[in-house]
């Protein structure tokens, strides 16, 4: 039986609920960006420009900027862990073991945007930055580990 | 038997084609954005400026800008949409349901594309954009759903 | 059987190792960006550069900016990359030719890094750039293919 890849193995049920969590928090920063470009009348483009006041609004706005960062930076590390998370459960790991990682990577990207959107001191950002990378890296290992693996 | 990663499945085959499609697509605007690169003569790099006439080439120009940007937002909301999507297929969704979710989010990205290149009057774009989002967000909150089921 | 995403399956497991490379290459890149800022004290956010020193190391440098190019064109090949091959492997390929995608791709993404970041003269990036896209649209083109297989 090779059913890792299903809602009744805990590890993938797990994995799918914080991979969901994450990319919904994506989703907020994208939504969030787009709030301030309106608050802040801050536009890329002269269309949009143009709906909310004239051409003077294709400009930046530093809060913006900030939203597109950290939303950048989510693209940079969610969506690699959520591929290497999806080799990860089909190399068998242990249930406990991998319930860890989720957990630890999802707390440190929810850090990770809080101390960006609200410019925390350094370096709580990069400390939490790191610790996702960590825990993405440890995933990538063990996979590779798992197709040297003959069995 | 588990097998809703497989193209016997109705609901895969079809996420697999919408997929192809929608990253087919985002090739397209790479594809676009380096031609217009070429006939705009604007380079991000000094090696790419040397080969085409020389340093002065090294500048940014209006369209390729906002190729770019439409690339950049296909990178935000389309990788995620794929990432769901195998969950989602995983949650063993109606397939009627499942295949409007697909198509739905193709056509309002098809037309995103169509908006931002040729800066049709706003708000054509933020509609689709957001079109695009709500399916994305149905897909996610349904694959959550199911982590909660148990059976 | 539907056993394609299993690591006994030889392609699944070359492509599991291929895709662990290339995301750990792209982590990578992310490194040496940071190496970068903090070496030529060029940071994006004040609280950053507070830490290092003041505010006027809010700045860029094109060092920098290059490792940022090479990341962001990494999550637009890369990525789609290993989408792709997740239906790729699920269409039963032939073992021999799908090796000789991941490996071509492989190969060609790990030169468009060393071109990009050594400025190594043009067109070595674009040439390799283009290659790993021709492997990528390769996959696409032939898991469209099998979703329109009836069997």
């Amino acid at each position: 039986m090779s059913a890792f890849l299903d809602f009744r193995n805990p590890t993938f049920r797990s994995f799918a609920f914080y991979c969901m969590v994450l990319i919904l928090k994506m989703f907020t920063v994208s939504i969030i960006t787009g709030q301030l470009r309106l608050s802040t009348k801050s536009f890329l483009n002269p269309e949009d420009a143009d709906r909310h006041g004239g051409p003077e609004f294709v400009r930046s706005h530093p809060d913006v900027e900030r939203a597109v960062r950290t939303h950048r930076n989510d693209l940079e590390n969610i969506l690699p862990f959520v591929l290497i998370g999806l080799f990860y459960v089909l190399s068998a790991p242990s249930q406990t073991v991998a319930a860890w990682h989720f957990r630890l990577f999802t707390a440190a990207r929810l850090m990770h945007t809080v101390a960006y959107l609200a410019a925390l001191k350094a370096p709580t950002r990069s400390l939490s930055y790191t610790a996702g990378l960590v825990v993405s890296i440890s995933m990538a290992v063990q996979v590779v580990l798992t197709t040297f693996r003959r069995d």
